[in-house]
């Protein structure tokens, strides 16, 4: 009950707190996707990640879904391009 | 007469308050949509959403449209990416 | 006189306050269509509807443009897709 | 001169003033074109409009350029849709 | 020296000043072109033209470009689709 | 190390000042390049240019890169269209 | 455990005070590659960058990604267009 009450007064980006120093996924606005450790965040959703790798996917000529991954380091991500981000429970 | 009062009162976001710890449909641009429990919002349509799965409606060979899913577990949706909540009476 | 005399002083948006209750239409961005009934609104055209359906109109083999429905129940639609909104009285 | 003075000091939107119950023109992104009776109108060119139809313009066989209507009655636009409003005294 | 100190004190949208009541050209998105006298503008850039004509330009058979124009008299143009303003010295 | 203090406490917009009466390149969205004397500009990166060229590049039948020139004079471009100033020493 | 604390409370764009005067690579909105010392920056992430080049990737006839730069040296680059900033300790 207490988390309940609690749920209804933490705002959804207050949820990425618990994810600071985890893995996370990023979808990110024309079909990016990033996964990198949160390093911070703020209330427009720019996000400081570290060991970030961009994903891309694709299917090889037998028809299988494949990644290939784009090492980045440390980046900064300008809020406005993110769709939605996956918290580090998830995967 | 004293719920249609309250009624015109209450802001189109404040409607999201009964779905809290609900099943709620979100349709967002560029044709995506999720399902997921709604955990916490905000003025922004900021989600935060438990159990999501990504929905990806296509047709088979015979032209039945079908469903596929992608769990996600949870996820902060950024506001503007959404067109609308279907709330949680409806489905 | 009275009524044009008010009519220059009520915002675009009070106008929607005597569809409070009735059936509106909704043009939306990306050749979207909703009919439902409206419960509430904010000054972003955020709008809460019950009953709502989206329209899809497409043309038979003969030509003929038809309608299709799929019922959406009570959503909260997010007033920056939104194009216009035709008020109670018009159809 | 009078009038040229105080022309410096209206603002552009001011100048919907004069065609409040007046017939319109609003031409509105991704090629909609509104013609209706002003009733009101705020600061981010909301705008509410009676007796309303949407013109579409197209080429007929003979290659004539022709004009069909689709009445909507009174609507409220949102304002970030459109384009330029062509006002009463020119057409 | 007088003029150059001041101009660094303007700001950009101060240079329409001086072309009120004049002929202006103004690039909009979505390749529109219109030119009109300037009746008065402000910070947004929204614009009020009187005796406007809308410019489009094409490739006659023999490659030559051409212009038409579309007359639409007095507008309000907003803003946010201005690309630039072309002041009235210029043409 | 006078000049690396400094440095940190201009913001970007500020490196525009010296370049006031010089020439420069504006990159815009929709692949447009202007070039011309900055005469203003403010924090939304609104500029006042003189003796602007508006600058299309093509390839010819050999393959070449060549320019093309629009004189435009002085212009207000809106600053929500600029993606990058390229400064006076560069060029 | 200081680091870890601090981390929480520094914002994202916090971060791009370590790459001052240091190289970073910045990936654009419509597919555009940017690689500069990074001078200033403020909170929309616009960024004065010295020693600029535009990065181009391209398959050559064998399939081999390739790259060509185009030297811009100093530019202001709008903080609406970034997707991400890669930081001066990648790569």
């Amino acid at each position: 009950m207490e988390r309940s009450h609690q749920q209804r007064h933490q705002r959804p980006i207050d949820y990425l707190r618990n994810s600071i120093n985890k893995i996370i996924l990023i979808k990110v606005k024309r079909n990016r996707l990033f996964r990198g450790k949160l390093g911070s965040f703020d209330d427009h959703l720019n996000l400081y990640l570290e060991g970030t790798s961009q994903i891309f996917e694709y299917q090889d000529d037998e028809g299988n879904i494949r990644e290939e991954h784009e090492d980045l380091g440390s980046i900064v991500l300008r809020g406005d391009n993110v769709i939605f981000v996956n918290l580090a429970d998830n995967f």
